[in-house]
């Protein structure tokens, strides 16, 4: 089995980490792991991972660490990591769901750091829900901001594609803005839902399809949810911003029945060609890549392989380059 | 088979007129129906239905006329109504989605008429998607407003209860902020959401479970919730402003993890105990009957039962009287 970016380490052993080491480990690649929790670092040993002493074995013995950590445990552990490193040490990445934040905590460390996201999850959490199966196939961001080594990035992108997830290049700030809109958006509004009705029982009697769909993800664990707006606050605050201005548009649009109609007919085409469908595509090598990858991603492109010559990607069929 | 409120016409024989002719037709009431399209009362014809030369032999025959009209035609229906009725005449009912403005049109037309609204409702339209089995079990608000006679609720009531469902007494200014909150406001949100990730293919190609769900109802045909939504325009102006200053104070919470989570939580607590589970009661006839109707009502419980001496309801097994 390909083994592109050399032995690789995963810190943190809960739902995302334990779920990236059995995965790492079942294709074949040379990996272990560590997590602060002794019942955790037992449990994956038992599971047949490999587990390791220490942070400061772990740095020495990869070429490619993940942090699986939540968000207000980055800072100690890249305070850590940053003490045990040598300056040829590895290439870090993360797994967190917000990258502005982190990319500064890693510039401010001098960590060689590429954030990455992995659009996955599940309704538990802990090693015991860990499966090697919860990161296959998804989207999965790594950010190349303008510090990022392009080497160093195209070595994560190689076993993130090795996994068989396709990797989403953008910079941090188009990440976060991105998840506002599509993951941190709809869990407010499942809650702003819920919330306009709580006083209301008769409203609640009335419920029906369209209210149990929009406000499922109110019932994910309220601390996850708080942590993932908290961390992302500025990009949330900026799109909140925008759609209380829509908001109030659409509000004007109330007593015209042909323009609201317009306005819910163009939302209706979008929704109705989402997913996209891909179509294959390749990137050379050479000095325009870095462009060429933040290009693909902006629109909706990821790569799938990385190879000596370039990358191979795909890309919606509908789009431009 | 019971068949409490005598002959029942049906006008307007679409996805949700020809499913209740078709539902009341099987479970043995005397009924009938007219549609003002000649392919329409051909194919309800087709189907075994009674159908009818025009509308006032509808309202000749009938005890209870249920319009199944689109709002817009409800006004010129009304008129027709309102010159074929004699003073001893039917009792009218309506089903479109919004009810202080049907309320005002048939006080303007002097028609003996209860407000209604079933919750029930599909992706396709026409009486070649109808279905006896549609409006089979769901919640059915009648209006109970100041100037409705009693006794005809009771008796529309006894025709809806008698199809299987549950009849939500309360007004019709209630009625219609409850669905802005559980309906119209999730149709809003989802085109904004949709709206917020269609210039931003980046978004959209990191979209997946929260957007998807969010979104879904943002595929229902925009004529239809355009109308439905103008239909109810001076309730969901309102919720929009309360929305508004939710958002703006949720927005002040994003820098508080602690507040934001508790905020979470109370939405999941309410979101995790819907629908709640039902319990029996009983209402006895009396001169309190309309102010305990109401309460039933406004207290997240229904009718599901009427008889000489009161009324059979459920409500919430966690509410109070």
């Amino acid at each position: 089995m390909l083994d592109p970016a050399g032995r690789v380490g995963v810190i943190g052993l809960g739902l995302i980490g334990g779920s990236l080491l059995r995965r790492l480990t079942g294709i074949g690649v040379a990996a272990a792991g560590w997590d602060t929790d002794p019942g955790t670092r037992a449990a994956a040993a038992g599971a047949g991972l490999t587990v390791l002493a220490d942070v400061a074995e772990v740095v020495a013995t990869s070429d490619t660490v993940f942090l699986a950590v939540p968000l207000p445990a980055v800072e100690p552990v890249f305070r850590d990591l940053a003490a045990a490193a040598s300056p040829s040490g590895p290439v870090f990445s993360d797994l967190t769901s917000v990258k502005e934040p982190v990319r500064r905590l890693a510039l401010r460390h001098g960590l060689s750091f590429v954030g990455g996201h992995p659009m996955a999850g599940a309704a538990e959490s802990g090693f015991g829900a860990s499966d090697a199966e919860l990161l296959a196939g998804c989207a999965w961001v790594l950010a190349l901001d303008e510090e990022t080594d392009l080497t160093a990035w195209l070595g994560v992108a190689a076993t993130v594609t090795g996994l068989g997830c396709r990797v989403v290049p953008c910079t941090s700030a188009v990440h976060d803005t991105a998840v506002a809109r599509i993951s941190h958006l709809p869990h407010l509004f499942a809650a702003l839902l819920v919330a306009g009705a709580a006083q209301d029982p008769l409203a609640l009697s009335l419920a029906a399809g369209s209210f149990r769909d929009a406000t499922r993800v109110a019932t994910t664990r309220p601390e996850l949810t708080a942590a993932m707006c908290a961390g992302n606050a500025a990009a949330i605050a900026e799109e909140l911003r925008r759609v209380a201005q829509q908001m109030a548009s659409v509000g004007g649009l109330l007593g015209d029945p042909a323009g609201l109609t317009e306005w819910f007919a163009a939302a209706r085409a979008v929704r109705q060609d989402w997913p996209p469908t891909a179509t294959d595509t390749w990137l050379p090598a050479g000095a325009d890549l870095r462009p060429r990858l933040l290009a693909l991603g902006g629109a909706g492109g990821a790569v799938t392989r990385v190879a000596e010559d370039g990358v191979a990607a795909c890309r919606p069929a509908t789009s431009g380059d």
